[in-house]
């Protein structure tokens, strides 16, 4: 894995993953592995942001997520994982960092603000969650990922790491070794729409009730499927269907793996005469071809949930080593002295 | 010292320690010292907030800091000096309390709001300035401090401390052992006020370069009180002066020993037939008494610069092991998990 290009990427352990997970970020993640070394942070640290009332949510969701991970096909033999407040570094570079980032970045930042909106914080936000993307740009430096899978949401993000980079590395200097101290990355633009609620809101998530998981057993996602919002102009099978907006549609474009029968599909479902029953049930057979390896994966890994840490408490060790790394030459560069290292 | 109320106090070593700092806080330090457990923050990440683009500056005033405190008189058999960059403990704890500070409650802060203004940063102000009074909460409750001695300005960031302990407290319970994990401390009020600089501006300060420093040489210090600004309406000593504004006479208030003999100047001056420079060379003998003994301690300790580090050295691992010791609390009550604790 090393001399790859390394690659960060992770997720709040709010909750299980979902298949807007897996169409979004974990299928490319377990395609990237095959070239790059990629870090997956568990974003404990992250998720209090929102969740400092409740952080015991965060701690149980934790081995779920990793199995959803895990089930996804991300292999451990090629992929760190790393439980982000097992990295004190992150904090510290963060704190670090914010001296890079003005308050008006922060406050023109597009995730932050849409956010601030959908969770109702007005003026009220937590200092921590309008400060995010730099704790961000922290854990992306921290880990000298030369490559960030992005969203086109997360584009700006991406930028401010950029920017922040390229401020540090000018201010000072390069390292003894002659290397710049921060790498400043590029972005991977993800090419997969995001996959919207079985409701067909823009957007699944936990908090929306509109999800399904990876971690669902089949008669589950059977009761999801056959529930799912689809046209509701389309009254009878023989009426013209609408397949804009349809998340049945949705879901077959990003998991049929077969684009042309996608195609057969919405032809005869705007022209009349095929019923979302019908168009339901392919889905659900699509989706049990995608998800059977995957159940199957993770009911192996959930046997031995202790090894299943001890995966992630082995990557945050070499995640640790990395990013210790770093913190060395930082604080080198800010003047910290030797001896504020480690005790 | 153990035992005792716990006292954190310090300074951002952005420049050497003057009279401001004499008569505002070391002899306070000073004679705290004998009751209680005195902590002095070498406080050079706070100092990154408005030094980030200089940060050779803070280390190299850092020993400088240190012959200042140990030439005023704290005693290192009784004082830990911690240099806040060797204890990254702070900036993991600064990263979770922001989640238990609103924006708007930062940015009501008047000395936030008051040094945004003087230091011109207006909305490009760095984030890492604007969210200094949550990472000076974290210092205080890092280790534990029941007494934080203050100025009257300060009294808003220490009620932000009791605020955030209080919540914490509430949101999160009591640690394993029954006790509260993080400690509300008690504002203990300067009385002595502001002193105002050589010039009658009403703060002394390296920036604003109307300063003596107690590393002041006694030829240098004597220019400095000669060239005082006193009342510009005071031509001639027959004149009657004007005492209140008058530099000479506040540092008078503040550093001559016979109160007495102060009022009887200021009568004398008010009345008319006192010149300035007899109040000025009364002033040079008041400050030389007082700054000898500081000059004389000062000039031992900087005889072996190695010891005097090596004091702040074993001050800062002790500090490390106290704050590390909070954290332990701390992520146990955010549901952190042990597994995230040191190499």
């Amino acid at each position: 894995m090393e001399g790859r290009p390394r690659v960060l990427t992770g997720d709040r352990p709010t909750g299980r993953l979902h298949l807007g997970h897996l169409a979004g970020s974990l299928r490319s993640r377990v395609a990237l592995q095959d070239s790059h070394e990629v870090f997956v942070l568990v974003a404990d640290v992250q998720g209090l942001t929102d969740h400092f009332e409740r952080p015991d949510v965060l701690r149980r969701n934790i081995p779920e997520v990793m199995l959803d991970y895990l089930g996804a096909g991300l292999d451990p033999a090629r992929v760190t994982f790393v439980r982000q407040s097992g990295v004190p570094e992150l904090t510290e570079l963060t704190v670090y960092l914010l001296n890079l980032v003005t308050v008006s970045k922060l406050r023109q930042n597009p995730t932050v603000k849409t956010e601030i909106a959908q969770k109702g914080f007005g003026d009220s936000v937590p200092a921590g969650f309008f400060i995010y993307p730099a704790a961000q740009v922290a854990d992306v430096t921290a880990f000298g990922a030369q490559v960030v899978p992005v969203g086109e949401d997360q584009l700006p993000m991406l930028e401010l790491t950029r920017e922040v980079v390229r401020r540090f590395n000018g201010l000072y200097g390069p390292a003894a070794d002659g290397t710049d101290v921060l790498v400043e990355p590029q972005a991977l633009l993800s090419a997969s729409p995001r996959l919207p609620g079985l409701d067909g809101q823009a957007k699944m998530g936990k908090s929306l009730g509109n999800a399904a998981y990876l971690s669902d057993p089949p008669d589950e996602l059977r009761d999801k499927v056959m529930g799912m919002f689809t046209d509701p102009a389309h009254l009878r099978a023989s009426d013209p269907g609408q397949v804009e907006g349809n998340p049945v549609f949705a879901y077959l474009d990003a998991f049929d793996p077969d684009p042309a029968r996608v195609q057969a599909l919405k032809d005869h479902y705007r022209a009349g005469g095929l019923g979302d029953v019908t168009v339901k049930r392919h889905l659900l057979d699509v989706l049990d071809a995608e998800l059977t390896p995957i159940r199957e994966r993770r009911a192996t890994y959930a046997q031995d949930p202790q090894a299943v840490m001890d995966l992630l408490r082995s990557g945050t060790q070499r995640g640790r080593e990395v990013a210790a790394h770093t913190l060395a030459q930082v604080r080198a560069a800010l003047h910290l002295g030797e001896e504020a290292a480690r005790l």
